[in-house]
């Protein structure tokens, strides 16, 4: 039979992910599979956990990869930490923030959203006068939006909430490995992320933190979680030194992100932020010598997802389509309000170096 | 730093999963990895889901891999079609039937077991005196039961079940690949399976079907599915033409997925499940012959999962040690009644060949 595999390109992922894999992740997929109770796995399991702890800067021990895409994080923090009635705050400002909200009201939590404009980031003062006003068991915020490019005041929250008796949720898949990420200087009880952005491994997995606050949260709970899949008083019990059965672990996945944050550990993450910083400031100085205007203010921007207006008079969905087919190279469409009218430049992870902007630039002035 | 991918081994997995994976899955693993909305990807998304239907024996159009293991689609398959106060009936004899009721109930449904002896298959005269003396919205079953090594009639059940208003779920994890699945001549309304057994590919998805009824019974929900990540009305519209983002599809190991499923159909299925049944009987013949006996009874005997009993005095845990460590062989541990009883010895997929069968029955000759 004709193979599709055997036509693969490669392609320049420039999108909001996933982002492009190094030769290491992909060698580290494809090592031979062991069983997910072999010893020899357990270890690098448990190593997997020392890593990520490393990366977002937390003693957490309880730090996994959960076996899902990085919104099986975002359902698993909300599944495991929110029963009926809990009051949740969503602090929202694009795509992810409204996933948020979807994800605890299907959990007939009471969802409080605290709106701030896409494109725009959160307000740490509006955030304080609502969270005084009113007491939550949850605070919830996105890191780094991906719908529109906006990095939000994380570390300024956690202060906000530093005292406070609602636990704190930071989504970060589209931060980690790219701008610091520190939980617990945050004060963040709850974090996650995904595999496929700055971590620069395929998608499928999400790693994940607990605090001991929320596990305790976790314990405490009147009626089981509502999801045996994502139950984490069961997970937690395999990712232990017990050792129990629960679902048969991703293997060969977390060989890739095991590989994936060595390799940003071995770089140095001070490094790679600035790798990140530094493609982000040369494609940004680029685009606008191209008479292109970004959508987020200069302070709020975030390195690894760039939203930039499409100019007047021009068929984005063609010019996508053209970097695609004739310079092999993936640009992302806009979202919600930006759909048709903003493009997702992503520098995330391995994408981000000085060459592939040089490379993305040079085709988007010759398709435009 | 050291990196502990340098130091796997290769293991013989004669376990309840994962299985041996072939050259050509390791090699599609690590293609390139595309965007999830990529043509291209999408052309291999659609043509993994046409591979799938074959291998199911179904005409669904709604056939597709869940972003998560096998347990992820179990979890999809309640949490889509069961709303609280549904009656359920769960037709149980071992760890898969027990964990079908642990979902079930934490989704508020009413359920039922009807419980069969563990080592034994399900009764159908049993069953449709159950199902005429009550209705059900949904009657759910397991085809091989991978903690026990029996396989349940599920296509008599099928015929039972034929003309009433129940869906019929039939678990497929440990069977797909391995013996006959005829979906849709089961009259089988909902079906899902693991990656990680015989089809030979890495854990981390789960391929799932839905019939039209299966779907209608979902549409017409009197409330929103209570699972964000695995509510398949928003994925069912990113699998369909529409192409919606929901959330990022594990591209990787998609590719894994339609490689080891085209092995399959380019050996033939007939032919893979002949090297499934020649292996398990060959294996038997070995097992008896030194003196071993089997759990189950001839007639519901699975190939790809064979159950052992552990004979007197012998220290079962430390067989399995000195398997692994001295002749890299991996042998699954019996669960439930039979812990520290018997074991399970796994014929799935790629590891289901004569040769491996005296690999093993040499090396446990030697160890006995």
């Amino acid at each position: 039979m004709n193979n599709l595999l055997d036509g693969i390109e490669e392609i320049l992922l420039m999108g909001p992910g996933p982002s492009c894999v190094s030769p290491e992740v992909y060698s580290a997929l494809s090592c031979k599979t062991l069983g997910h109770l072999d010893p020899y796995f357990l270890k690098i399991a448990d190593e997997t956990k020392a890593l990520l702890r490393r990366i977002m800067n937390t003693r957490n021990d309880f730090t996994i990869p959960i076996s899902g895409t990085g919104s099986a994080g975002m359902e698993a923090s909300f599944v495991n930490l929110v029963e009926p009635d809990d009051k949740v705050l969503i602090l929202s400002n694009g795509v992810f923030g409204m996933r948020m909200q979807d994800v605890a009201t299907r959990l007939r939590a009471k969802v409080e959203a605290l709106e701030f404009p896409w494109g725009k980031p959160v307000i740490p003062e509006v955030v304080e006068k609502k969270v005084r006003s009113e007491s939550y068991s949850l605070v919830a915020v996105v890191h780094a939006e991906t719908s529109t490019g906006v990095r939000n005041p994380v570390a300024e929250i956690g202060t906000i909430l530093k005292g406070s008796d609602a636990l704190y949720l930071v989504d970060t898949v589209t931060s980690l490995g790219g701008i610091e990420v520190s939980m617990d200087d945050w004060n963040c009880d709850v974090l996650y992320s995904g595999t496929q952005k700055c971590l620069s491994c395929p998608p499928g997995l999400s790693p994940l933190s607990f605090s001991d606050r929320a596990l305790a949260k976790v314990k405490a709970r009147r009626t089981k979680v509502p999801n045996w899949y994502l139950d984490l008083t069961m997970i937690a019990s395999y990712w232990d030194q017990n050792r129990i059965y629960h679902h048969t672990a991703p293997v060969n996945m977390i060989y890739a992100l095991y590989q994936a944050v060595l390799l940003i550990l071995e770089e140095g993450p001070e490094r790679v932020f600035q790798r990140h910083l530094e493609a982000h400031l040369a494609l940004v100085k680029g685009l606008e010598g191209l008479g292109l205007k970004m959508v987020v203010e200069e302070a709020f921007r975030l390195p690894m997802l760039n939203t930039v207006h499409v100019p007047e008079g021009v068929d984005e969905a063609l010019v996508r389509k053209r970097l695609r087919n004739e310079f092999k190279i993936e640009l992302g469409a806009g979202l919600g309000p930006f759909a048709g009218k903003a493009w997702r430049v992503g520098l995330m992870g391995h994408t981000a170096r000085i060459e592939n902007v040089s490379r993305f630039l040079a085709a988007l002035k010759h398709v435009l």
